[in-house]
């Protein structure tokens, strides 16, 4: 067994110090060590002088090591962590961190009154220079809530992923928009591609499968009625609704985006038909057909249900398979809203919970939630080829889409213009951890919530909502003995929990109280942090 | 007056040169300069050993100047230009590039079969290292269309400002989502402080401005609809679409987003009427009466008139004073799209274009076009605060939002859930330009273009399609006079000047045939790269 030496700070000269940037030589001996650190948003960049070393990377749901000799060369990606070690007995490196390193906040921030100090410097009207809008965007992310944290876990969201840092710098820097392939070429491939993928991924023939990026879960959901109804009536895209009243179904548990998207479809929030859900939070299928079957004999026009894979609060799956016979018997366009279960598509372990998912019309796929890409980087797909061209492509654009091709430029496919190339940024995490990658981030959090649900069961104080489908953790926290009323006491946590900036989770509430929601979502996290979230929840007084 | 002296090689010592970084020493004598250049993707971080230095820094619409002595550091932005000069007799400083100073592409990539070579490495699939996922993603980046040449005018945006790019890193690494305030507090603030100022110089009254960051102008426009349909008839929220045939009003030569906007809410294109432009692509606005006139006696119910401020092809300016009175006659919603033109409102020059839009109900506004923020950064700027709320709001989200206080989430405001803090990379422009600077943004392109229409009366082979109201300059180019048929020449002209990796400009076409569209928006453009562009032109044969 080899023992681990840490570094002396002896043996680190710094040659140039200064407020940016900072050089420095380390001399190595045998059995040398440099623990696992993070340079925060610093970069940095070494070159062997002399010896071998072996460089660890961890990038987040992926380690990766490097052998490295003389005259070598590598640079430590913004949001990830490494580890440095001699192999040799003597060496020699050089180390250069330019902007000069910083580690990230030394305490994460959840307050929101954090604020207050830089209130005034976002006042819009006379010019600030370059240095003094530089100091400003710093006090902007120092007083941001700190999401980059384990222990932020009140969004479906949490972390920053090193390879989405590298494709954003890819996306600014080549500022372009998706609508025309002749403005992107390599971006518009690879938006094709990653919906290819995604698309057999589900397991729809290739000739099929069709998609578009959309900005944001509630968009792809948005997508979903939109195309139903122009499968269905392709007429009231000229002539617009009339007075047949259309039906959706959904759980009772699902996202409230349909509703809105129901708003401003033309729809109206009445056609959304919400069916209700079990303890577990999934759809009562046999209570679906019936509500089904009532519209019908009501003379309403059923259009669409949608299948929850994942919801917000419980992370229930509604039974896709189920309702799929449901869809086929009544002629209904089955959607699966995806955006924060989809990821379970990938895993061996968890994908029996989107079991008949192939049958669906379309899916909602975020990448920018489990996945870690970039807010927003939402995908709508279907399988009905070419029904996104004839939902939302008009006459006018001549300008722009010079091509005859229709399937060539993406913009025809949305009813969006120039927009962003968020998809390179899910693009960047697939191309580095594989596919094979992404089904072990899912099993891997998987791992890290049966420890909790293990360690649930030793603490008499805390008790499970329901057992968990997936990755959200419910639990409710009982008070101290001497407290009678339980009711509000993990929404008391919770606050307790951020205002002293221990951790940011979120909370709902059933007949019984509040209870908090954790989600295991973070590419660092481990038992640990969950453990010690709700260690601070029961010391709460 | 000062000799300036370039630097000579024998001055510059590399102290340290790898594939990643670079460490130089520069011994300056008086009056050496350093041109002004451009680092490309590199940043440069100089530390002042010894003597007086200045910095000429050029962001992009605007120049600073910075004095340094002994033992100050400045960095040079990403995508900036510098001049550094020494003032006293002797000076030392010490430059340290990471990642190593490398070029933007040495000439611009406009053609689309650039991408052939790296098609193969675009595949998902299996894992890829961190090394070469940055080989890759840098190879995405070398093939994609230089959208930050100057020789770039096909889209109504251009060139990449260095005060974008440093937002976006801070968007980036603070990845948080918009929809509620305790998960974006400082961004919310900033959201906020841009639609209010933007409010303000349209001239609203300041208790009545509202707005919300949408994904691009095409989704702004669909606000309008949106929020017009809800005003007149706040009833279609919950009961959807009746028999009532609702009816919009726009130029011929407006968005086609509006179009699609009808398609989608569910009023169908056909509710869309079209008024007939005249020969500088302006609304005729007593056409539009007349058409109201109609529309209301046929029994429909006209809802939304759009005025288009700077159309797609010409950059009109439909009259907006005017289409006021009309709107108010009618009792119909005002909107101007304000997606390309929206930017004269900062300019003493160009304002009177947008004349009499505080008489508007409610505006779009892109800041990712002119004004250089990411894609997308466009606003929906209406004065009807609260308006928002009531269209969009729904209930079923208590898991997210907690408030009490509608006005603090600006999620509810949206029919988007999750979103990114675009607003920063605007918000970050306009603090570093001030709201004066704004203005001169746009005065300093109408300088350049005055100067192009002057050149081009003593061209021959180069006709005005129409005297341009803004940054638009459409251009016919005759054949040399050997070739007989005009009516294709400047399409293919245009495919000519891509091919060739010259420059990349739009092309329209009317009654008389095609013509090239210069779109004069670059932050770093110059009269003679649009000379260039049109010296090229002539040239082919």
């Amino acid at each position: 067994v080899r023992t681990e030496i840490e570094l002396d700070a002896k043996q680190r000269k710094i040659l140039y110090q200064t407020e940016l940037f900072e050089v420095a030589s380390i001399e190595w001996t045998d059995k040398n060590v440099a623990t696992l650190h993070n340079h925060g948003w610093s970069q940095c960049h070494v070159l062997i002088e002399s010896g071998s070393f072996e460089n660890s990377l961890d990038l987040g749901f992926k380690k990766e090591i490097q052998q490295l000799e003389k005259g070598q060369t590598f640079s430590t990606p913004l949001g990830s962590w490494h580890k440095l070690r001699c192999l040799s007995a003597q060496g020699r490196t050089l180390h250069v961190y330019a902007p000069k390193i910083s580690e990230r906040n030394e305490a994460s921030i959840f307050k929101t009154s954090a604020l207050e100090a830089i209130g005034g410097d976002l006042r819009l009207d006379t010019p600030t220079n370059f240095e003094e809008l530089k100091k400003i965007l710093e006090n902007i992310r120092k007083h941001s809530i700190s999401t980059d944290s384990p222990y932020f876990m009140n969004q479906l969201f949490s972390g920053v992923l090193p390879q989405m840092l590298l494709a954003e710098d890819v996306i600014s820097q080549t500022k372009t928009t998706m609508a025309t392939f002749e403005a992107s070429p390599a971006l518009s491939v690879i938006e094709a591609e990653v919906i290819e993928s995604l698309g057999a991924i589900i397991g729809w023939p290739k000739d099929m499968r069709d998609g578009v990026c959309v900005p944001g879960g509630s968009a792809a959901n948005f997508m979903a009625i939109h195309c139903a109804r122009q499968k269905l009536l392709p007429e009231i895209k000229k002539n617009g609704m009339n007075e047949v009243k259309l039906k959706i179904f959904a759980s009772e548990e699902a996202h409230y985006s349909l509703k809105k998207a129901c708003a401003t479809l033309g729809l109206g929030t009445d056609a959304l038909i919400a069916v209700p859900a079990d303890d577990h939070g999934r759809m009562k299928v046999e209570t679906l057909e019936s509500l089904v079957i009532a519209s019908i004999n009501k003379g309403e026009v059923p259009v669409l249900v949608c299948a929850t894979a994942g919801t917000t609060v419980l992370g229930a799956f509604d039974p896709i398979d189920t309702i799929a016979q449901i869809c086929k018997t009544h002629g209904l366009w089955l959607h699966v809203d995806g955006a924060w279960g989809g990821p379970a598509l990938f895993s061996d372990q968890a994908r029996n919970l989107v079991q008949g998912i192939e049958l669906a019309d379309s899916v909602t796929f975020d990448a920018h939630k489990l996945f870690g890409a970039n807010l927003t980087c939402s995908f709508f797909l279907t399988k009905h080829a070419g029904l996104l061209l004839e939902a939302n492509d008009v006459s006018g654009a001549e300008y722009l889409f010079h091509s005859d091709d229709a399937t060539i430029d993406r913009g025809r496919l949305s009813w969006q213009c120039g927009r962003k190339a968020d998809a390179l940024s899910f693009w960047a995490i697939w191309k580095s951890l594989g596919t094979s990658g992404l089904g072990e981030v899912v099993d891997q959090l998987i791992a890290i919530r049966d420890e909790t649900l293990d360690w649930i069961k030793t603490q008499p104080r805390l008790a499970l909502v329901s057992i968990p489908d997936f990755l959200n953790v419910c639990i409710r926290i009982l008070p101290p003995q001497e407290k009678s009323n339980s009711h509000d006491w993990s929404r008391k946590v919770r606050e307790v929990l951020r205002e002293n900036n221990f951790a940011f989770v979120n909370f709902s509430s059933d007949e019984s109280g509040s209870f908090l929601r954790l989600i295991l979502a973070h590419p660092y996290l481990q038992f640990k942090h969950v453990k010690q979230i709700l260690k601070w929840s029961l010391e709460v007084e």
